[in-house]
């Protein structure tokens, strides 16, 4: 996986490798972030495609945001056409590594004791199942919960929001209708996001199995999460929650910066992620007219052309190390587009927040936090200056939000391991111990049929309707004879 | 919680007091373990009944054992005599504590940060609610599932078998049966077990509640199992395993014992737990008499009258250092009654077992831990001198054992945390975070018809009825108007 999901295999990846484990990572040759990493070795693979294919998918997402202003049929086909070049995409850089036999053979020849992935594209997992070697899944979440049924994880609707919704965990009557159906639709989603994965897991593995077969090997999950951001749910004993993974992985920033973002009025902390550089030029001057109006120094990640007017309290870069900003004393805000990444160091820092959700599970998160009072949420189609200022000031200036955010950020910092540790812990555990096969659910064994007791249920209804039956007819016997009898007396 | 159901209480509140807590322990003035602690302030309370009572109480299980051979009505009768004496005792205990006005201001007035109890009898969780004060709660579970009602724990009968059952968790269909049957009297064995209870928490606490809501409260279930002892199944967030949270706390033999066990041949850890200090003559006399032809030394725990014909190499003991001789090299298996403190002993220090289960979860825990192939399972109460020494010539000889005995330990002591430290972090979590609300299901604010979404799915089929019965009515209209129209035309 790449872009933002790279950023927790990378940390794992490294500190196994620190730790004197040897660590291959493969990577396509062309990519949006992927790259050697310390302490790994790095093997890439040929794709037919080169960077400006890569570039140009980056870019869709600011095609994205105008086309929120178009008609509905035209919107619709616009997101169909983005749908359709992205998975073509995936697609393409999947079977690029799984039929590059001479790296296949070469990777079955190594024996490792088990691969780390990120399941979303299942990838990675379908080699694991080829090599026959324990997975380690780490992940935010597939959207249509195919992680969950893969591990047998109970997931209520009652009460567990699915993905899209922009539910919280407490829901009114009709917002529960509306999980259920959402929950209802989740095997066709899966159908619909994997049908491509299973015919390539078909193929690849040569065995009549699809995408939810080869997770449900998965030995451990680590969950970039924690009920900070996530609501309570249920979980399984291979589910480890790992979120913040990356909080503590900071330095000290840059000289020439940290003389930039001194000041008694502090600085903001801009950026919608490594998949969106730059934005529509209407919606940039909205920001940039917002900012000239706020105390504030604003550093905003922005690699598309600079426009003219950027006034003296807005710093534009192509890389902010985001971290060690929001971790620094000065920082009053993060605008952030709620990619869990990002959410998770604001969190870890107490910074309070302005989301501007942009797709996948950003809206969902953006929810989540601003129910939780530590920043509020604003739509980025339609942002217009006096919306932004009000957002800013009141996240800045309301001593309500700095004070939900630090009342979550001590329970995000507060657990027995740090997550990073935490998951090497977990993936060694793994490799110690063959799979760990121990931790798996026997509910994993059982059709859905068997696992609701379908089949005892009908079979105790049999039993109770012929119990009752019988009974009735006894009876019927019993009042006939006697009042014949009665009659007969008479 | 008297009896072993202290161990475990008294190891996380003599932890928290060694690291600067003010701990205070409240306990009877009579009982059968409880005790003075260190680094703990305890404070008793009188009870209207003397040490003879509860000595009196222990030694029933004597008689139980008994009454195996008696015949089926007068067993019963027995059963249900002990169980009235034994489920009247512990009222008498609480009554004593809950109205002991005195002691309960005196309580309140101390501000509290949390209450660390085990809820198997709920004394300690109502003293919470009337506190205001969030609770710990320690325990291995309550047989009636009503720890896991009050969590909102998913537990599918189809893989997750229940108390007393004796199911692993992969069930045949008649095993699933059995599971769901047992599973649907549940609720109606909890309304036994707490009935009283349930009226005493009325008058105790002056509002309507019974036991299920007062458990409802509790902010953490520290657990004391793991994934080798119980199968994998759902765990809430607010559910923490602790299994083996004594494996650890050992000390050197004393010298005069270490002489005794030392040989070539080992020795032979045996004891029923702190319940069971003595056994029926005749069946003591199998024991003796199958210990004269091993070459194993053997240390029993035993406090009734010795007998006369004690062989050299047994030893009676009223007290055994059983963690420490089970982690000594000589060890070479374990006679155990299957609590699970014992089994944890055993599985820690990686000794096979000779499990004699006689009550409660002991049953389970024995046949679980056969299921891996870790010991063998015998009847006490048919017990024979062969059968004995062909259990134990199969553990001590039969290599199988010991390895299967080993990979359970390492997956047993392999965790990021020990139970003691990862019990006393979360205890101190609680007090850290008020409670640690966030860690609460918002299942539990649901009835259970809404839980399960029977008031949508109710709503689903309405609707889908409706749509049904429109089309088909208006089909049925076109089709009329159709033929109609065409009958005219013809």
């Amino acid at each position: 996986m790449d872009g933002s999901h790279w950023v927790g295999v990378k940390a794992i990846a490294e500190e196994m490798g620190r730790r004197g484990h040897q660590v291959t990572v493969v990577i396509p040759e062309v990519s949006m972030r992927l790259g050697p990493s310390s302490h790994c070795r790095t093997v890439s693979y040929p794709v037919p495609y080169g960077q400006e294919t890569v570039d140009m998918l980056m870019d869709k997402h600011k095609d994205n945001i105008r086309a929120a202003t178009l008609p509905l049929v035209e919107r619709m086909t616009h997101h169909m056409a983005n749908i359709q070049s992205v998975s073509s995409f995936i697609l393409t850089t999947a079977e690029s590594l799984l039929f590059n036999t001479t790296l296949i053979t070469s990777l079955e020849q190594q024996g490792f004791d088990a691969v780390l992935t990120d399941p979303l594209v299942p990838t990675g997992s379908l080699i694991a199942r080829r090599l026959g070697v324990p997975s380690v899944c780490l992940l935010r979440g597939i959207p249509c919960g195919l992680d969950l049924a893969a591990a047998a994880c109970p997931s209520p609707p009652s009460y567990v929001p699915r993905f899209f919704t922009r539910y919280t965990h407490s829901m009114s009557f009709p917002q529960r209708v509306g999980n259920v159906l959402v929950s209802l639709v989740e095997p066709l989603l899966c159908r619909l996001l994997y049908w491509r994965f299973d015919q390539l897991a078909n193929r690849f593995l040569g065995e009549d199995v699809g995408v939810a077969e080869v997770l449900a090997d998965t030995a451990l999950w680590l969950l970039r999460y924690d009920f900070t951001l996530e609501f309570p749910r249920p979980l399984m004993p291979n589910m480890v929650l790992v979120g913040g993974i990356n909080c503590h992985i900071r330095n000290p920033l840059a000289q020439e910066l940290e003389q930039w973002v001194s000041g008694d009025h502090g600085f903001i902390v801009f950026s919608l992620g490594s998949m969106v550089s730059s934005l529509p030029e209407d919606i940039t001057q909205v920001f940039l007219r917002a900012f000239t109006l706020i105390p504030q120094k604003v550093l905003w990640r922005y690699t598309g052309p600079v426009p003219g007017n950027v006034p003296d309290n807005v710093k534009m870069m192509k890389w902010l190390p985001q971290n060690d900003l929001l971790a620094h004393r000065g920082a009053r805000a993060f605008l952030t587009h709620s990619g869990t990444h990002g959410l998770y160091e604001g969190v870890c820092h107490a910074v309070p927040m302005v989301m501007l959700p942009l797709f996948g599970d950003q809206p969902d998160n953006a929810q989540r936090l601003a129910s939780k009072g530590v920043g509020v949420v604003l739509d980025i189609k339609h942002v217009t200056v006096e919306t932004l200022l009000q957002a800013l000031d009141n996240v800045v200036n309301n001593p309500r939000y700095k004070s939900s955010v630090l009342k979550l950020s001590a329970i995000h910092k507060d657990h027995p391991v740090d997550p990073l540790e935490l998951s090497v812990y977990w993936t060694e555990f793994v490799m110690r111990h063959k799979g760990a096969g121990h931790l798996r659910a026997a509910a994993q064994d059982l059709n859905w049929f068997q696992y609701h007791s379908l089949d005892v249920i009908g079979l105790l209804i049999v039993v109770a309707m012929a119990v009752v039956m019988v009974t009735l007819k006894c009876l019927s016997l019993c009042v006939r004879r006697f009042t014949t009898r009665k009659t007969k007396q008479d």
